[in-house]
């Protein structure tokens, strides 16, 4: 299960690994609005993810990191929405991994400067769909999803479908 | 209840408002060791506030905002912290507010430039206990409940209390 953290906007994208390649099983963005107070923006979080965790069942969560740097109040809502997913996790005996833009850019495109475009493609290829998943925060969740799935040993699997999308650009190009 | 967020120590502090001035009815730090996942220690954060809440049913929760900078390691961790602290009080029902470390000492000192030695001291006099709170994280708390004591109303009772401080500290100064 990967999360895309926000307290307006959390995505979360489920991936099986099944052999050698993986497959997305949900995907989706939880939403609150601005005129509930934060707390209760968090507990809506916090049930969501208890309820999609109950349903699936993953093996584990893993979280995008927090870009810090622009806005402190947003990287605070980020910081507190991540804070209730991996309590959602826990009640469930689910283990959290966290990993940087870079790394999961790195582990879906082969390349830490991936653009965001780039990075739906791929995400959209990796897991066999027609077109790349909407909206962007459910593409960056089933994007740490697949980072976790190779990063936990499926390395080979992304590997080939990078290599198989490389080769299906350049066709394209060529094709054009 | 003052919450001074964060995951290794967190402090909370409970106050009571009576008529013109504050009593502290609890106070302490939920320490967590990082030998535990992040996840668990989050889950533990979250059973002790949930405890403390249904134990001293307060009316608002009041937390500390992060000063972030320093540690981005650490900002997340106080991000996730009050998170799962204000999730705790949205389970009960306990709206949520949140003060910069200015306004807690302007609050319990009159100035925003306060150091921390003087905010305990104040805080002792304010609660009129014997002797300034003890440890830090958890004299924070209280602070960040008077502020918001002060905040809901009170004032008055701060600032009178702040004068005979001053008067006290001149006559300890003349004194010695």
């Amino acid at each position: 299960m990967g999360i895309d953290p926000g307290a307006a906007n959390l995505g979360f994208g489920i991936v099986r690994v099944e052999g050698s390649h993986m497959v997305a099983l949900d995907g989706g963005v939880v939403e609150t609005t601005p005129d509930l107070p934060m707390e209760r923006r968090l507990a809506r979080i916090h049930n969501a993810l208890r309820e999609l965790i109950a349903w699936h069942e993953p093996k584990a969560m893993a979280i995008e990191e927090v870009y810090f740097g622009k806005n402190v109040g947003s990287a605070m809502a980020v910081g507190q929405a991540s804070g209730v997913a991996m309590l959602a996790a826990a009640e469930h005996g689910v283990g959290c991994f966290s990993y940087t833009p870079q790394a999961i850019k790195m582990a879906v495109c082969g390349s830490g400067a991936a653009g965001k475009r780039q990075v739906q493609k791929m995400v959209g290829t990796l897991l066999g769909l027609p077109e790349p998943p909407t909206p962007d925060h459910a593409a960056d969740a089933l994007a740490v999803a697949i980072c976790h799935g190779g990063s936990s040993g499926h390395r080979e699997a992304v590997a080939v479908a990078q290599q198989g999308a490389v080769e299906r650009s350049r066709a394209e190009r060529v094709a054009g």
